[in-house]
């Protein structure tokens, strides 16, 4: 079975576990204060051209609890697309920690910042508003969900308007490598560093084998925020295993070396699927390629391929998500493709 | 300033001063353990004609968010319509309590069985389900947010699916009494003790001071209900003052009649401006009615009444809402609808 | 059955049923936005010398619950008497909105200013301090639990504390009437306004039927305030029966004259039984009197008068609590004398 | 720098790393569905002897909040020893899902069947009850904060307790392997599958890169487990790196192998330094021993050596923690003793 299901079915890049055979040998300091560490926050914070407090927790769902429940107050609920990861495939995870999350239409995925301004200003002008979850943070997935990216103006466009109404801004990075080497792509993390109150980029889903490094441009929300990442379950007792892995992502590029090929690996699927005359759900841009096809070649292609049936396009073709990593090999991608040209030609013919 | 805009700006019926002045003279046990509690127990369970149990509380929100709490487990949702009261109007008081609200598109403020059952059946057959919030209770407001009633085949019809799928079901009657008294109404205090887990007759809109009675058929969501009305804030130390005013509401009637008068009130309002030729935003059934009226006519009315400013409807039109209560006058509908018909007749002249 | 349960068990002061009874029948604007709660918050900012937000909730516990987790961050908790209110006789409702109470061992129900600097100063220099729950306020009844009052003094020396280590000052002042009226007290409202952060004035157990007066002297802590009330489930729809109740209080001091009342018939008591020869578990300062009974007696007295058996004294002895309140008559306490005395002479015959 | 500060400084056992390389080509199944973790829980099966529900997490305050939010109502609480790690050393992880930690002191880190009757008992007879958090669960740690253990008469007299109030057993078993391999135990795991609801064996800091094993004994306590781990952040997306660890560790018995190794190293460290007429704080059993020392020599050891100095003991000796674990080596211990045997003679001389 040829794997396009997700990106977190593989391991961790070799250098990465070699990193960790290294370091196993050696007693460090626990719970993230150890050298190891210091030494990934370096190369993140060189990245970042700042000086944020950095935080290395092991899953997003985690990091998503702890981050939204560290900022807000008790009345408080975060903004996010109605697909938004935190809405939708969390079990209430932020829920659970007492916040309500507000969801807005999303169209490929993203908000707008004309979207986020209405829904502020609605709650500003509402007499009522004291019976109303007050909204106080705008939750983005960067990549989103199906795989889009915001360009710069959209995410300045966003941060503006949440300076205009005291709006947090944080972003889940889950799969920021595929945003930061996407093609067209111009939002760097020293951009998310100037523009957010906090974001993450990703580890478990970009070649670690788990792993999300949590940045804090605000200083003022980064205040004990290790007491709470205690709290929430998330820190790792030997936490050099975070800040081995990241120190190797981020060591010497690495991190987007392994993004941008599966970036590669689902343009080149993109493109062969186009060729063929079909069309897609989303406009593909990272690793994530959401192809209308025909059911038929979808139970064809289920013999041998691994990959989500996403949605119902109409009564004779579904939506399919498949899914691209750094682990993908190109012999994959040409398989893939040729037996859906098989199965496209044997329905013709 | 003749007032429309609520059901909760009057006091209570006088008979509910009345007794609150008798009993103001005798010591009575605290915390709702008391014989007036017990005497209106009794009245309520004659009504229901089922030994369930039931509690006082102070307030809707309060009530709410203590039953919803009480009877799910941590990564358990309620579903609730897009416009009801706990989606909408209580400051995140279930997300404080760690529980999503699941919300489905409403018709005049009503879900229906087949709704439900397309989300249960849906959560059931994800095979990711895992990673959502798990539907496990439907909350309906009845009379609902915009004053429609459910009849006796629509809640048995929510009643079955809520057993297929092991869902609990709880109704929010804050307006219970104009429910009960609605005209084609035919659903009784025996029938939601029959098909509910758990529902509340509200006091605070229907002619008490303040107060909510909450039955609970479903025995074992009964078990240790004292404790968390008691964390939640709910348990009035001088409980004999919810006891008292429902003992008078329930004694002989008095709770029927006072909402049958709001009831009526609103009727009169409705006819009166449907003779004028105007048109509603939702079929009007108890004490709250949505004409939707030129701009100009409703700056005029502002002048002399209060009442709420729905939602826009055209450029040139917006829907209200006017509410009545058992203490609403006849002679205020009388001037309101002579009003309106002067504004009307101003304009066409 | 004479009572000397509790202070809960009698309704209000005549004066505030007629003002009840007057307001009834005028519509008054909902949740504590009204004239009459205007009245009673301009009587009270008098007495306390400074213009602080007041709110006006139902209960101690709600309030408790309101303000302690509207003003902590997830991480934190709250000092407390180890037998203060939050700590055992609220079911939990501090930990249900995510917070540690941190008890510290009492005398008389009190804490010292050099204990919760002990507490303050072991956290601040734990290395470990970030795997423990971070102390950031503390939590003072006032009167105590078992009737003692804080000196200003004492208070001072708290409050500095609290300053020199960036703690929150909140005091439960359910009887605060009775520590305002005490003999020797040297508190007064605006001495509270001037150093706590927070703190309540008790209605329900002062001659209110029910309602406690909220004051915030930091003005950062009030903000938003109002919709954390409403998310715990604590705004009032008819609000104005607090101002109400809370108006005529304060309007010219009878307040201060209920309390004094209630004071003085537990003073009396406290007198007699001293000249009984008899000891007491706690100095009597309030409306609280812990008299240490031959077990004997206590059957004997049983029969006549309601009041709790605190704890074991000895073999042979209990010490018990009577409770007065504004509305215990001087008759009851010589009666109460009386039976004592006779009991006690019977054992000696 | 030797250490003995902790047991999770160090790695892993290099046949664990080694898995991980192996597995780490493969394609696995997420969130711990794959094969490996079944196999994982097939030798744990094995060793209980039992079919019970098995789930792996990633740490300890994580599967605690998990365990003890997942099976309590809102109005339980969980029973502890003072020094209990949930009580202390977690950040409130357990008050931020809403619940109580009711402490009881402890002798040598131990609660006894009798003390938790009593709290259950007094509980159930007090009238007021329902304004107290209710008992509703034990928690033990097996072995203890202070490196004792349980005896099998213990478990069963607490579980008897249990049983008869109708509280659940939960054991955290962070060092698990120490206990099952103390000098002098008698407890198995198929005892505990017996006994408790729910207990987890410690992976972190028994020689595992990190992971913890959860079994539930109690099927209906284990229903719809898994939405909650991933609520509360703790399913891995990678769940095989857990499977992996814990397969090899129970696979032919490693896991005893390498906490027997720790028990011994504490065991000779123990008894060098009682040869040297040193006394001890608590009763050695497992891999932490806590020698009362000269201050003296704390100084000059700390040069050498890291450990933690624990409680102050008289004003010339304080109590130190010293731990030991799979990787400890033997010169490690000899050199230590030799150490202190230095400092002592030096002392006399």
């Amino acid at each position: 079975m040829i794997g396009f299901v997700n990106d977190y079915s593989e391991g961790a890049h070799e250098r990465i576990l070699a990193r960790l055979g290294d370091e196993n040998r050696v007693r460090h300091d626990p719970y993230g204060e150890d050298a190891i560490c210091d030494e990934a926050r370096g190369y993140i914070r060189s990245a970042l051209g700042a000086d944020c407090d950095i935080h290395f927790l092991v899953g997003g769902t985690q990091t998503n609890a702890t981050v939204i429940s560290a900022l807000l107050r008790p009345h408080q609920g975060v903004i996010s697309a109605d697909i938004g990861h935190i809405a939708t495939h969390e079990s209430g995870a932020i829920e659970a920690t007492g916040h309500k999350v507000l969801t807005l239409p999303s169209v490929a995925g993203k908000l707008t910042a004309s979207q986020i301004e209405a829904l502020a200003a609605a709650h500003r002008d509402d007499p009522t508003r004291e019976h109303a979850v007050q909204p106080a943070m705008v939750y983005l997935s960067h990549p989103t969900e199906v795989g889009t990216i915001y360009s710069k103006a959209e995410l300045e466009a966003i941060a503006a308007v949440c300076r205009k109404f005291g709006l947090l801004l944080y972003i889940d990075g889950a799969r920021m490598g595929c945003a930061l080497t996407a093609p067209g792509n111009d939002v760097t993390l020293a951009d998310l560093a100037r523009l957010t109150d906090a974001f993450y980029i990703g580890g478990t889903k970009m070649g670690a084998l788990f792993g999300e490094a949590l940045v804090l441009p605000n200083a003022a929300a980064a205040k004990d925020f290790r007491y709470i990442i205690k709290q929430k379950g998330g820190r790792l007792a030997k936490g050099w295993l975070l800040g081995a892995q990241f120190a190797e992502l981020f060591r010497d590029g690495l991190y987007e070396r392994l993004a941008a090929h599966a970036n590669k690996m689902a343009s080149q699927l993109a493109a062969g699927i186009e060729a063929l005359g079909l069309s897609f759900l989303a406009p593909g841009a990272t690793n994530q390629v959401f192809p209308v096809l025909p059911v038929g070649a979808i139970e064809a292609l289920q013999n041998e391929f691994a990959f989500l049936v996403w949605e119902k396009a109409d009564d004779r073709h579904m939506a399919v998500r498949l899914v691209t990593s750094w682990a993908t090999e190109e012999a994959a991608v040409e398989t893939f493709l040729a037996a859906l040209r098989g199965c496209l030609a044997a329905k013709e013919g």
